[in-house]
């Protein structure tokens, strides 16, 4: 339960209404109910301010006007009923201590307030920092380290010499650092494997989502760095590194040895694969299922997907694409044909 | 063992030859063998039957005639043969009871009938309906439910708040009410999660596959309607809707807050994500690997992705599509330049 | 450590400098160090060679002039790295023996020399060969086989009734042998899962990468033949047959039924997917994100996805494409135009 007032002065935020008020929730401006803290963000919203069942509504100045409930007025809603929302966050912590079955190797270094669950493994020489929650089921290799307050949820492998940062959340059933896919034929056409010894390494602040892939690195290491936001099922081959504060939406994936600068952000879908080393400037935003082979050295934003259309016009389109290049041909053919008309129309002698 | 007599009885079928013929197993036409039951439903497999060595076929009226072996006619060949399937399907369920090493927390409801697995871990608050199956590994976090007769495979992780209805299967590594993927950047262009206090819902007789994520709503609920089916690697970000009877086919993927109606089909790959909010009616079905980025409200099939082609006529033409609205403009151009001499032509005084 | 030449001995190689050095790592070009072993196989990095701190370098006949380090001289560079970092590669193999907490069924047969981790679980019925490595959480099925010395990382879920061969690698959270995605109405049109009565085979010396999802068959079974390489994130639908020696990339996918021949290559994010099944010839390779809908029945390279460009040119060309059927009929309406005048212009008489 929080006053109007402690959550006015958590978020820097100013009253309207009775500053005694308590709330015991959150919830959307259409679904919230009495007792709940809601927020307004964006415009397409307004009209429901008139109809919310909460208690009070985080909103900027520009929204004031009108309101139907008790406000807090703050610079970013969404920034603040972050930070209020996390208040009511029903999520129950692993608890405090080592699980009787967690499997803790006697060289690893572990932190104080540790959180292990169930059947949690730590290999040899491993250094768990202060605070660290590991869920059931999670296995860290031997070699690893999880920093400072970093949560690792149910099912999560972590393989061996991977480094992950501090406050950083790993979700269920993600796999970190198995083997970059390397693969050389022998003199019989025999596919072998190449050895991967390179590592991971992540940086603080870092959200990996559910059902991720990032694989470690050939022999140099595939770096995460500070503050990056990845989805769910996303897959970050051997030798990629992703620059700080770069966002990486679901089911996006980076093949080997892709760099991404700082503050990208690739939407749901996209593909990074070229036949070496892809490169991408910091600032680059690039467009759901887009495909990208080469390198984007400008900030700003790309895309190359085509968009959908009902099936009989598709059709109909679609397969015309291999004649692009052959209409692109005809079509200078024509105007060429018509230039000379003119020409001779304006000039009848220059006819041969 | 099952006679054709009463394979006939369950399958509502009449039966043409022994009805005292025993079947052990099932097969396709063409890899069968003595002792199994087929089936034939699609006319391409029809020759197929004359060199079956299966015991009997299911099959329809249109099909009788000249069938080698014995047969059961039934009207839905395919539904009938999934109905005497279902049998011979050889998969052991866990053991009846709850083992050891599971961790139930003393606040959960259980039901009666449970099959729970090696190291399943029920949290605090749970409900556990009658006959429910959780396979080894898998974790239950607090205050969700699972419905009656339901069976989650090995490793899945259900995050906290997750309703889960009956009659339902979930297959491995799956993750259900991970942490939707909101991130706002605060006053110093740090990026931050927002926390997502919403939940997920999945109704009753829902198929989820392998590896599947879906994400847990941000303030509201994600929810799957009943009699949904999702294939391997879907992913579904917060606060999508799901309508009844739709099947989500293998990687496709729904970008936060989209909406699908009653019995739609997306084919594999397929992504679905818009700027705000997108809305798609029901009975739409999108063809495989398109992208869909705006509402669509009108029934009906749906396409959108580009078909492959060998290598140098796929590089010739599709550098060309970024010509292709000059191409248009030049064209439209040369169809005035014609049209004008036209014009002249039937009418001379008409040159300026 | 390895001395040059001991290294030279298991390369086939020939030393240049001296044979005493001793290598203690691995390391690249440019990140070496004292004590690596590093090799050239690209002339893109042959300047690197100037700079580098490595101890010794795997080269060609044709890098050796002005190498500055000790080196050795072989056919295949990177084979012969690939060969020698097995030796530095510093994963620990879990522990010998089988875990206590291990749960293997009474009636599974055991191979010698097993490493068996922390909550493995092996069914009934289940054949385990020698050397066989199952870490911790993997659960293997009953009726299920897993061939001599393979390797199954943690977490990963084998089905009952999975066939896998010798010396295969299975990457973390990877699920074999889930139900394949068969859906059918009923009268009522509630959707039935069809029953997935087949199997899983896979050959020896495949690789699987993480998070990959191979699902069993529907009656016949899903079939990855000898020396296939699968990266991360893959999805193989049911009745799927690989073949022997193919390349399959992260998060390329294979619907139901899609048949590929031997030493075929899908590069990342590639899909096949037909209305009916698919069968695409040995030695296709195919472009990233390519999406697949019909047979290839010729060797080659195959592509198909469209290429990024920035938001404001792709926007602009992106919804001509529904015009291109009608820009292809207006071209060739314009081409008979001008064709017609040119006629006329040669025959004044045959105009009508």
């Amino acid at each position: 339960m929080l006053s109007l007032a402690e959550i006015a002065q958590r978020t820097h935020g100013r009253v309207i209404g009775d500053e005694l008020i308590c709330i015991s929730g959150v919830g959307s401006l259409a679904n919230a109910r009495c007792g709940d803290l809601t927020y307004l963000s964006n415009q397409r919203y307004r009209s429901q301010l008139q109809d919310t069942h909460a208690s009070a509504v985080l909103l900027s100045e520009q929204n004031v006007a009108n309101c139907p409930i008790p406000a807090i007025v703050v610079g970013n809603p969404q920034l603040a009923f972050a930070k209020i929302a996390r208040e009511f966050d029903k999520r129950q912590r692993v608890a405090k201590g080592i699980d009787p079955t967690a499997r803790i190797d006697s060289s690893a270094q572990l932190g104080k307030d540790l959180r292990l669950g169930p059947n949690v493994i730590v290999g040899s020489q491993c250094e768990i920092g202060d605070g660290v929650e590991l869920s059931a089921n999670v296995s860290i290799g031997a070699h690893s380290s999880v920093g400072d307050h970093t949560s690792v949820r149910e099912n999560v492998v972590v393989y061996h010499d991977v480094q992950i940062g501090s406050h950083c959340t790993i979700h269920a059933n993600t796999s970190i650092g198995a083997d970059g896919f390397g693969i050389t034929a022998d003199d019989e056409g025999q596919l072998q494997e190449i050895p991967q010894v390179g590592r991971v390494r992540i940086g603080d602040d870092v959200l990996v989502g559910a059902g991720v892939t990032i694989d470690r690195g050939t022999i140099d290491d595939t770096v995460i760095h500070d503050n990056v936001k990845i989805d769910d099922q996303v897959h970050i081959a051997h030798n990629c590194v992703v620059g700080a504060h770069s966002i990486l939406c679901g089911r996006s994936s980076l093949a080997g040895s892709v760099t991404l600068g700082e503050y990208c952000v690739l939407a749901g879908g996209v593909g990074i694969a070229g036949e070496g080393p892809v490169s991408i400037a910091g600032g680059v935003e690039i467009g759901a299922m887009t495909f990208v082979s080469r390198d984007i050295t400008e900030p700003g934003r790309y895309s190359g997907a085509t968009l959908h259309t009902d099936n009989r016009t598709w059709r109909r389109n679609v397969l015309r694409l291999n004649e692009l290049d052959s209409m692109a041909k005809r079509l200078r053919h024509v105007e060429n044909m018509l230039q000379k008309r003119e020409r001779i129309d304006a000039d009848p002698s220059s006819a041969e």
